[in-house]
């Protein structure tokens, strides 16, 4: 949080609804790692630019999850910290992308986010041992079993959502608009948008909270589409962000979240997210007998899997 | 366990046969989380009568687990509550109802058994830490793994089982008769039976080991008709019990197992009982590349996440 | 170590060069579980006789990930019994047994060996809880996901490698010559080479570990041709160690490392080379629709298994 939050938000967050208000706000941003307010303002405001079926869904999710938190006795200040919104608003995205706008949706946008709260309740306790935290994985997980199950039942199901864009075939040309498109478009698909101007809102959302955090954003957004070009990807998933969003992600969760600002420390967070490209087309052959769910699982196993090491590898340091 | 049992069963069970006959009874019920006498004696003649073949492998492979765990000196306290005997009992039925009734299907309820109690000591102690319990994974693991590998075998394998349902088609009209056997099967089919008597007699096995044991399966198994009426599930699949018996455990689990006896409990054990119905539909598509055996997973799934959930929960309370 | 090591040896591993040339060694041989010098040596050779490109990618493998545990800070004595070498050593080999021998194939390596690394940190925190290893689990999870990704990507894919064998078709008639082929490449086959000198050659490397190391290995191959032979496999996949190569490592794992020497421990050890015998068949089918890496998972997953259960199987104790 590099902006100074005016005395006026801490005495807001005094009231209840206010309080639930500003939790909300925080959890959009919490899909970037970032508690900052304004953060998570920019990044609702570029949600609703990509539509407002995404920006209604993406604030319900994140409001609802929040609210179950509070009505299962959450501890407060992880709820103000935006911790229980951050996956109701991925999987509210989610779910009115994969099944389209239906009341159904809302419906299932609704249990989704109960479930998120658990999930993520639930995760917590499991990696506490290991120092690790949830990440978005109660999103993948909700999102996952919500979209693989659904062409089970008539009541939710409303015919094939659009083809899900194959990692596996096309030219591997690349030319200057490819590349900046890719740059921004590698921020917005974390929310599973594919608009390079929402990303560069989001960027500048990343900026509010400090120039560590949109320079890791940045640079993991170059190594993504460095990566894939160099696998030899083809150019059309590098432009519309599917080989790069997980190392953005990656990018900001070790190189300026949980690791300190060593040059080490840095190298080994665009390891990672150099690790995530790969990873991206590895697990969506994996997910493909099912439908092609990939979401930000390769994100979550690159920094579960590099922050678990940490302990044995000296050369590494944790943050605080 | 609501029923008095007289100390000349508790006089029995210092004579070594008796005590292995008592575990293995103990078994069955534990199926259902149940270590009361009766409720496995009910479960078990449910079972004989649901077929002689049902009732031999259910009895065998109880008998044979709880074998195996006096063999590897386990603790005699857990065997004589009968947690060595469960995953056993279901294991020997899936695998006479999948790979038929042959001299092969004998030895491998021999070997499945000796591999759900090292099975089922391996995940007690991966899961202590989280204070979770092995629940019917043992099961679904062994089962899993030998349902998936017997066609690769000629001498084990004797031709494709018959069909398993399929979750995603068929009409969801529903009637009088379709509720009630629904009902009924949930029950049964935790044990891989689709007939409504079967459930019944279960029924009155349960209500042996309590009011509220009988009521919170009961209530799961209405919450599985409901749920999976409401997202518009095929009405077969509703009235033979796919859809529910993960319901009925986890109405047992959560409901009267796990946590004490409160309103918002009560409403979390429901709550995991819809769950578990959706979740039925994903894995059942999850598994269909691999030749679909969803078996207990659900419940498992529902559950340990419900569980692991609570001690960062406090509105949920564990009992005792 | 049976053998005894010359005092000169020990000189020599203060000196740097020398002391990552027999780390790298060592590393070769720790596949088989041994840190053994003599045993790294026999394994080495028998790699290259195997052909030059998989002794080359062999040593390579074992040699970088050795080297990034230098790098990373990881502590020494680890590093001078090999334990980062071995799953270098195996994705080596997997590389351009799965890709071909082409340049990409060494940065792949190079790549490779620094995630074993990561791996096996991150693996041996997240197992230490419960007394487990990571075994050569990296190699799997690194090997599996470069090649199942590898397809995605131009720069790296040169057409469909090889046809891997179907478990699940053929004659079971057996003769004299599958029988000993198939005790020999059983041993061959943990390193992905199908030929029985080399089988052979490795034998006496595990002879140079220890009159027990060499027997289990034995016994384990023995286990697995009859419980291969007894389920029905086919007799091709037999005689070229498909159905062994687990039980030869099983054997060795849990009869001649981790349990001490009892002839209870003993015949659970054969027990676990038995059942990871089957396992190959289910987790073959199972990885089937990817494209089928079955690697030493069922050695691995039976270990972890058979080795978390034994604090509550007080019939068998660990050795140490």
């Amino acid at each position: 949080m590099s902006l100074a939050e005016p005395s006026a938000v801490r005495r807001l967050e005094n009231r209840q609804p206010t309080a639930f208000l500003l939790a909300t706000i925080r959890g959009v941003g919490q899909v970037d790692l970032q508690p900052c307010l304004w953060t998570g303002a920019f990044i609702l405001a570029a949600l609703w630019a990509a539509g407002w079926q995404i920006g209604l869904f993406a604030a319900l999710g994140a409001a609802l999850s929040t609210l179950t938190a509070y009505v299962f006795g959450v501890d407060r200040p992880s709820i103000a910290l935006g911790l229980h919104g951050y996956s109701g608003c991925l999987t509210g995205i989610a779910l009115v992308t994969s099944l389209g706008h239906h009341p159904a949706t809302y419906v299932l946008a609704v249990i989704g986010s109960i479930m998120c709260t658990i999930l993520t309740m639930a995760l917590t306790v499991l990696l506490k041992p290991y120092g690790l935290t949830a990440l978005t994985a109660p999103f993948c997980l909700v999102s996952g079993v919500m979209v693989l199950g659904a062409p089970s039942f008539a009541r939710i199901w409303h015919g094939a959502p659009k083809e899900v864009a194959s990692p596996t075939s096309g030219s591997t040309a690349i030319t200057w608009s490819d590349l900046w498109h890719g740059f921004f478009t590698n921020v917005s698909q974390i929310f599973l948008v594919d608009a390079w101007y929402v990303g560069l809102i989001m960027l500048v959302g990343l900026a509010c909270a400090g120039v560590r955090v949109v320079l890791f954003a940045a640079a993991g957004s170059v190594v993504g589409i460095v990566a894939a070009w160099a696998l030899g990807a083809p150019t059309a998933l590098i432009a519309n962000g599917i080989y790069g969003y997980n190392a953005v992600l990656v990018g900001i969760a070790i190189g300026a979240v949980f690791l300190a600002g060593t040059v080490w420390n840095g190298a080994y967070a665009l390891l990672g997210a150099a690790v995530s490209t790969g990873l991206t087309a590895s697990l969506t052959s994996l997910f493909k007998p099912f439908g092609g769910h990939t979401f930000t699982w390769p994100f979550i196993l690159v920094t579960w899997v590099f922050m678990a090491a940490v302990p044995l590898l000296p050369r590494f340091r944790k943050s605080g």
